[in-house]
Order: C-alpha cells, then sequence, then structure tokens
C-alpha cells in the first residue's frame, strides 16, 4: 500500500514557502501489538506548525528537515492490533502530512457522534477547545464587558468572539481585510470589526471600543497587541494565545512598548496558556460547544482545500492572513 | 511661619537634573475646618515620582510645572481643625517637598506605636506593602520555589527578597553593583546576587537559578525582565511593580521580545499591580511586618539624606542607582 507524505525538505530562511516541501512516496507503515493503522481523511492546517520550522526553542520540539511535516488529522482505522479499536473506528490523530500513519492507542481521540469528522479538528477540536479555554478558564469573563479578539477571521478567533457573545459580552473583532470584518458583523453577530492594515487603525479602534477593553484575546503579537495595551481598562486581562505575527520569520519583532508599564499602572494580567493544560476538561467543553453548534448559537468556518499535495500552498496561504475560518485539507473520503 | 518648598522649575528633556528643580519660600498655609497643619520630618524619596514628570499618561497625573514635587512624608501635627487628630500627633501624609502642609484629616495615616517615624515610609509604609502585596496577593509564592528579584537592593526589592525567605523559598537578587550584591548575600541572607551591569549577565543569571525561575518579581522593565523571561519555568508568575529602567526617560524602549511567544510557551502570567488596591489589608500587613522586624528575620535598610534642599539630589542620584535600600531625606527632628 503506497503511503504518500510530504517532507520538510529544507528549514526556512525568512518566510515559509512551498518549496521549503517535497512530495515522497513509501510504503505504509505496518502497525505492531498495541498499535493502530489510520487513513487520514482530512488535515487542520494550523499556523503553530510554523513555529516548528523555527531555529528558536518552541513547543512544537527542535527543527528538523527530512521528516514528514507534522499536523493533526481526522482518520479511519484501517488496522487495530489494539482491542481499544477496530477496521473502520473514525479518530484523531498526530498523522502528520501523509495518507497513512501507525499510532499507540492510547495516542488515538474517538470521533464520537455523526456528521463530518472534520469538525474534530475545528470546532470540537483544538481550535474550538483553545477558544473556550482561554475565554472562560484564563480569560474570565463578565456579561456587558467588552472582548477584543485579533485574528477574528481565524481558526480560533472566530470561536473567541462567538463564545464571548454567548457569555454576554459586547464582542469586536480585528481581522485583515474589510471583507472578513463585514462577515465577522453579518454572519457571526460581532459587535464590531475593524481591519488592522487599516491606516487608521489606533482611531478605528478607539472608535469601536467606545468603553474600552476588559478582556483582549491575543493570537497575533506585534502591532496589534501594542495597540490593544492602550485601550485596556484598569483590571484588564490579556489572554495570550498565539503569536500569528511571529511566527512566519527568523527574527522575532521586539515586544510593546507598554511592557511591563502599562501592565502596572492599569493593573493588568497578561497570561499564556495551551490548551493541552486543560485536558481533563475537555469532554465536558466539547459537548457544551456541541450543544452551541446544535442550537446554531455558535457557527463554524471551514475553509478548504482538496488533495494532500495542497497542504504546503494552503499553510503558506494561512500564515499570510489567506484563511476564513478553520483551514482543513481533504485527503480522502 | 516661613514654609521652604522645592518647586519642579522645568519638566526634564531625557534625564532628570538638580536643576529641573529651584526652592522657594513662602508662608506656611492656614487650615481650615477639618483640615491639619503638618511639619515635615522625613520625606520618602520614590523613582515613581519621576513618571510624575513624564509627557506621557502615568497614575502620577498629567505633568505641570510651577507646583511643590509630590512626595509621601512623615511628620508631626502642628494644629489641628479636626477632631481626630492633636497637635503633637505623628502621621504620615502627602506633604510634597516642603517644610509645611495642609490636609484633610482623613487624608493622613497615623503612625502606630514608638520608634523612628520614618519606618511608616519605608517597612511600614509604601515599600514594604507592596513588596508584601506584589509577593503574597499577586506572586502566591510556594515553598521551595525559585524566587528572582530586580533592583533587589532597592527600597522595595530589599523586603521582597526577605519575605521570600520568610516564604520558605531560594532567593536571587539582580542589583547594580558588586558592592550590593555581596550585601545582600551577607547582611540581607539572599540565596545569591548578580550585577546586571556585569557583561555576562545572562550566563551569570543561568548559573545563580539553576532550577530556573518560578517566580520573578520585577521592579526595572527592560533587559532584565527580558534575560528573566528566558529563565522562567513553565507556569511562573511575573509580578510587574515598576519600571525603573524607564522612569528616567523620555522615550521608553520597546518591550521584551518574548512577549507575548514565551508567555504563551511556558504559560505565564505577567500581572501589574498598584500597593493602593490593597488598602483594605493594610492593617493586617503592617502587624505581620512589624512582627518580622521585631524578630529580626526582616531587616530594613535605610539610606539617609540631610535637609529639604538635598532632596533633588536624593532623587536624581536614585535614578542613577545610587540608593541601597529606602532612601530618606530628613527634613527636621
Amino acid at each position: 500500500m503506497d503511503n504518500r507524505q510530504i517532507l520538510i525538505d529544507s528549514l526556512p530562511q525568512g518566510e515559509l514557502r512551498e518549496s521549503n516541501y517535497t512530495l515522497a512516496t513509501t510504503k505504509a507503515p505496518q502497525p505492531e501489538n498495541g498499535q493502530v493503522l489510520c487513513r487520514t481523511l482530512a488535515i487542520a492546517i494550523e499556523a503553530g506548525s510554523r513555529a516548528g520550522l523555527q531555529g528558536s526553542a518552541s513547543y512544537a520540539g527542535a527543527p528538523k528537515s527530512g521528516i514528514v511535516m507534522n499536523g493533526h488529522a481526522a482518520a479511519r482505522v484501517v488496522a487495530s492490533y489494539d482491542p481499544a479499536y477496530k477496521e473502520g473506528d473514525l479518530v484523531t490523530c498526530p498523522a502528520g502530512w501523509q495518507d497513512y500513519s501507525v499510532h499507540e492507542a492510547r495516542a488515538l481521540t474517538r470521533i464520537e457522534g455523526s456528521g463530518d469528522p472534520a469538525r474534530y479538528l475545528s470546532a470540537l477540536g483544538n481550535s474550538g477547545l483553545t477558544a473556550y479555554f482561554g475565554l472562560f478558564n484564563v480569560g474570565q469573563p463578565q456579561a456587558g464587558e467588552t472582548l477584543l479578539v485579533s485574528a477574528a477571521a481565524g481558526a480560533v478567533g472566530h470561536f473567541v468572539g462567538q463564545m464571548g457573545r454567548i457569555a454576554g459580552m459586547k464582542t469586536v473583532g480585528v481581522a485583515g481585510s474589510d471583507e472578513k470584518c463585514a462577515r465577522l458583523v453579518s454572519e457571526l453577530k460581532f459587535n464590531g470589526a475593524i481591519n488592522y492594515k487599516d491606516g487608521g487603525f489606533r482611531a478605528n479602534l478607539k472608535e469601536v471600543t467606545p468603553d474600552g477593553v476588559d478582556l483582549y484575546f491575543d493570537n497575533t503579537g506585534g502591532d496589534v497587541l501594542g495597540s490593544a495595551l492602550f485601550r485596556m481598562n484598569e483590571n484588564g486581562r490579556i489572554v495570550c494565545c498565539g503569536v500569528v505575527s511571529q511566527y512566519d520569520t527568523s527574527n522575532p519583532a521586539p515586544g510593546p512598548k507598554g511592557v511591563p508599564g502599562l501592565l502596572v499602572n492599569k493593573r493588568l494580567r497578561m497570561q499564556g496558556f495551551l490548551v493541552f493544560d486543560h485536558i481533563k476538561q475537555y469532554s465536558q467543553a466539547r459537548s457544551e460547544i456541541a450543544g452551541w453548534l446544535d442550537s446554531g448559537e455558535l457557527i463554524a468556518w471551514q475553509d478548504e482545500f482538496d488533495g494532500l499535495e495542497s497542504a504546503p500552498r494552503a499553510l503558506v496561504d494561512l500564515l499570510a492572513g489567506g484563511n476564513t475560518g478553520k483551514r482543513i485539507v481533504r485527503v480522502a473520503e
């Protein structure tokens, strides 16, 4: 059984390019006792995986070339040598960008219920869970407060704003195009949305947050974070979720000027988190999110590419801000 | 009755100089009903008061020239038109840099017990209370953890390190001279202390914190904060207390590169605070601190100048790192 794989051919110097990847074909791996062979159905394309290609320290581990690009996938069990799974079961797994992969059974997450398995890469997967735990566990929202979200049309951001609305907050999104901003308001019911590429960004931000910002969910770092610091109210919270502005570079920019001065004067709390730290609450969170999806309170945007070979293009484009919602590459039916 | 006053003559361009101040003599003010006339005995010299001379926003309020320089003082009541105070009572008050000042009675804090009233400007005043609330309320120390403190020989820092030891932590200080570092270890029982002016600072910091840093009490911002971020352990806390590195300039430096990237990867919490937010606990904190002073567990360093006219020199020198412990200007017996 042939296994197509997308390998990291070279580490990027500066921006990531499709030419940093190469397509290879090998034989599908053979599972051993306690292991499961999985057929990749859909791959989640995530900005964070760019960090694994960085020379500096990162939670994705040390960079290497000549290995399969990492990525989370929805998959179908093709052969199981563990009693917990049988052929045909649907799971998520750290498959990487390839057709087939072998895993210890304990590394798999079972996909519950019917419907598109790719929702376990989006609203019921890391993106939805990251939004949920960052907003509720770290941000501690209060009804009536103003929530600001950066990369608000992104995989995590579009959920954060909607969950903030569900929590009774006024919600304002920052995105990279006028079209995304319009859709955030019309389709996802954000109270406001502004384009950070607009020259009048700071003034626009002030206008759209007349009561200041109580909770800022930061997906970007960089200039948007710097501007948000100046709009924060006293005792505000900044949830640090990711640093999109810094992923696609070998030379991170300096931090914002307001750190630590504005943190002191405004008594701000700025806190980073990773979704994995909240694993004990995944099941409870998934069932709450599933309820919101069923009732239509929460809308999941999926932004799809077709075919394994499109994955490098899908990531390069995502890093340039091309996605609206969760980017998925469909690999097989 | 003559009242000598030190006025802000001009706002500093760049570093503060003694020539930004001028000495004037007027008549002592006359209290009205509900007010109290106070004779200044000692003035607390504080880096934060430099921020009031900045063009940018600051909790010390908008900058002005031609007014009395602000400052907290220990004082003796000379005349009282309020039943709560009588002549001879000792108080602290926002006197400013002058011999006499008038206050609403509710703006005064009564000095309890006997002994040097200046201790209410130091261990039992804002410096000691800032150390106490920043460490215990914001930092939430755990026995066995490593505490790093910047400006560790400063008014707040020298208390933070000692309180950390009392809480069972390993304590490491950062200071601006080898002599200060030696005294932190020999006199105040810090486990280690390093000089940030030493060229090998990052390497020295690593050596003196072999288990990493769990709690960093930041009094400086700037490069020391940047270096500390790289030594933080997962789930570490950074207490943002002040920004000494940025007070004496009109052009604040960019923030550290690790913000927000390292906050995410290490799940750090970075939190600013002001001592005033904890006013309901002042009395309980003062009695605990007084107990530590009495038992000798806590040592208060006082660094004194003599005479009202020395106040500008005392502040300029403090901003250049000249103080060891709390700087006090003695004005009268």
